[in-house]
């Protein structure tokens, strides 16, 4: 298949940061051909109010109003109970972010222990909400970033077990183990899966700060069984690109070497999933993981935010294609898009 | 104990350039307590004949006469039995140093298949020269970075299986399986354990372009058993910083944001190696490992090659120590050395 038509694509993970930043991202979600995304919450300082997601929402709104934007609080100790019923009411804010202490991009706000939140998790269970989890143990004599993911699983079935009807997200998994263990849980748990980790292992980000990411990319294995769970038309796997601009700075040259955490896809979002789909002969199988699971897992039709779902429509191309542009924005925000100078699929808005 | 003094160290894996990069880090050389350096010959082009390597040495001795180096060869079809006849005879040149094609700075011309080598092994085993192993098999679906070492293993003990008096040492072991392996071999066979690997593990470099370097370092266990065989007394492990300069701009900021692989240690070799003994209390360690491991297994002694090993000595101290420097050279031959910034052990020259 060289070409489909779909509904526009919604995808779960996005970061938006917010300044000039945002006002260089947000303009690019719908060139990948996304009409909905859900937005996390570690700006700085991070979003742990209603009123502060509110505020968000609107400025994004005010910068492109055709896309619908799911909203999160990120988890810390002013999320309580009473928080989370009157978010559920917003119909704005849809879940909680939990980003273990230190391990990402402004998360040093994070979560150490998980039980001090069972009443909050229990709210969001009465409430409908959905918990999105960012799921990396900490380093230690014992852990890596390579086996960070695979310790946290315990963690996972741990939450579900004691929360059965609390939606559960595991964002961005990245190993065999992982799918494996979202597959165990019951339907209530499902994982995000972004495009770049259907393309990269260590040896691609090794030497190359513009694919490096928490969580890392892994083994080639790794690779291989998520991108058999994003092709396999299980609705337990959707897309949730974890875009993530940094600018070229923050990336490369800056003075202590150190590289920020983070691939962008953003602006060619479908184009680089359709890719990958592609070249495993799934294109067939883009429907349900970048338009219909992640909807349905939210809920988005009975909660009245089907937005642009049924008024417009995406065309991807495998020909004539497009190459990735090298930077986007400008001076000190540029920021370098994942795969820059490579032939990717191409997308067209029908209007 | 916080201080010791020493013979001069003996580095037996360097790389030292050409042109303005080897004028930078020459004079560095004795200022990390080293009176005798093996260079390695990945220049470009590479040192594949006797003259290059005459030539190279003739340099190197006219930028420091007071250090000795010992020069390699680069193993490709160049380099037959006849020679290596020749080169044993020269006194400067004493091993071959063998590259995977591809797999580090500089390696296009590497080797594919080891056994189209076997009558040059047979000569080197004949003239007692030194195989010196980049043990690193090519990345492919199931060898990435992570198990590349270990994966050339089989090699390490086939190679040594076929030519047993053949000296053979694998270069700047990063892995705990490699310390085993190595153990488990005859005598004729030891390995080069580097100052950046008592160090590091993956979880440093991920982030940081100046602790990238190939073999890539690996998990805490690993790191573990270098300390532990580099401190152990062991005479089949000594030190080969491999210190490895790049220019500031190669390690970051590079258009397309690829990481030249290395770590440059050359100021400071032997203040790095004592300062991480002295985090186990192994400081009297330091002599087996760093001052006569390496020379008696090259025969250093007998070959009237003892230099400058009793014409002074070196004084490291815990304190005052020293502070790294940000940078070393000048303009666009700036180099980032290891831990830049931080607190080491010290180092003066006893004359």
């Amino acid at each position: 298949m060289n070409s489909i038509e779909l509904p526009p694509a919604a995808d779960f993970h996005v970061h938006l940061r917010d300044g000039s930043m945002m006002e260089t991202v947000v303009p690019t979600i719908r060139s990948g051909g996304v009409s909905l995304v859900y937005v996390m919450p570690n700006l700085v300082p991070p979003i742990t109010t209603i009123e502060q997601a509110l505020s968000y929402h609107s400025k994004l709104v005010s910068l492109d109003n055709s896309v619908n934007y799911l909203m999160t609080l990120y988890l810390t100790p002013e999320i309580t109970p009473s928080v989370i019923a009157k978010a559920a009411d917003t119909n704005v804010i849809f879940g909680v972010k939990s980003y273990p202490k230190g391990l990402t991009t402004n998360s040093e706000g994070g979560v150490v222990s998980y039980t001090e939140f069972y009443p909050v998790f229990a709210a969001m269970e009465e409430h409908d909400m959905v918990l999105n989890l960012h799921g990396e143990s900490p380093s230690s004599e014992t852990t890596t970033v390579l086996n960070a993911e695979e310790t946290f699983l315990p963690t996972l079935f741990d939450l579900h077990e004691k929360f059965p009807k609390l939606r559960i997200v595991l964002e961005h998994c990245t190993t065999a183990a992982a799918v494996e263990a979202v597959k165990k849980c019951g339907p209530t748990v499902a994982a995000t899966i972004t495009a770049h980790h259907l393309y990269l292992t260590i040896d691609q980000w090794a030497d190359n700060p513009h694919c490096f990411c928490k969580p890392v990319a892994k083994l080639p294995s790794d690779r291989a069984a998520l991108v058999e769970a994003a092709t396999s038309g299980d609705p337990k796997f959707f897309l949730g690109t974890d875009s993530a601009p940094h600018p070229k700075s923050a990336k490369v040259g800056t003075r202590t070497g150190k590289t920020a955490a983070g691939v962008f896809t953003q602006p060619y979002a479908m184009q680089y999933v359709a890719t990958a789909f592609d070249k495993v002969g799934k294109v067939d199988k883009l429907k349900g993981f970048a338009c219909d699971f992640g909807r349905a897992f939210y809920k988005i039709k009975e909660k009245g935010l089907e937005g642009n779902y049924k008024s417009g429509a995406i065309v991807l191309s495998k020909e004539p294609g497009v190459i990735v542009v090298e930077e986007i924005g400008q001076g000190e925000g540029v920021i370098v898009p994942f795969h820059a100078g490579e032939k990717i699929w191409g997308l067209e808005w029908r209007t």
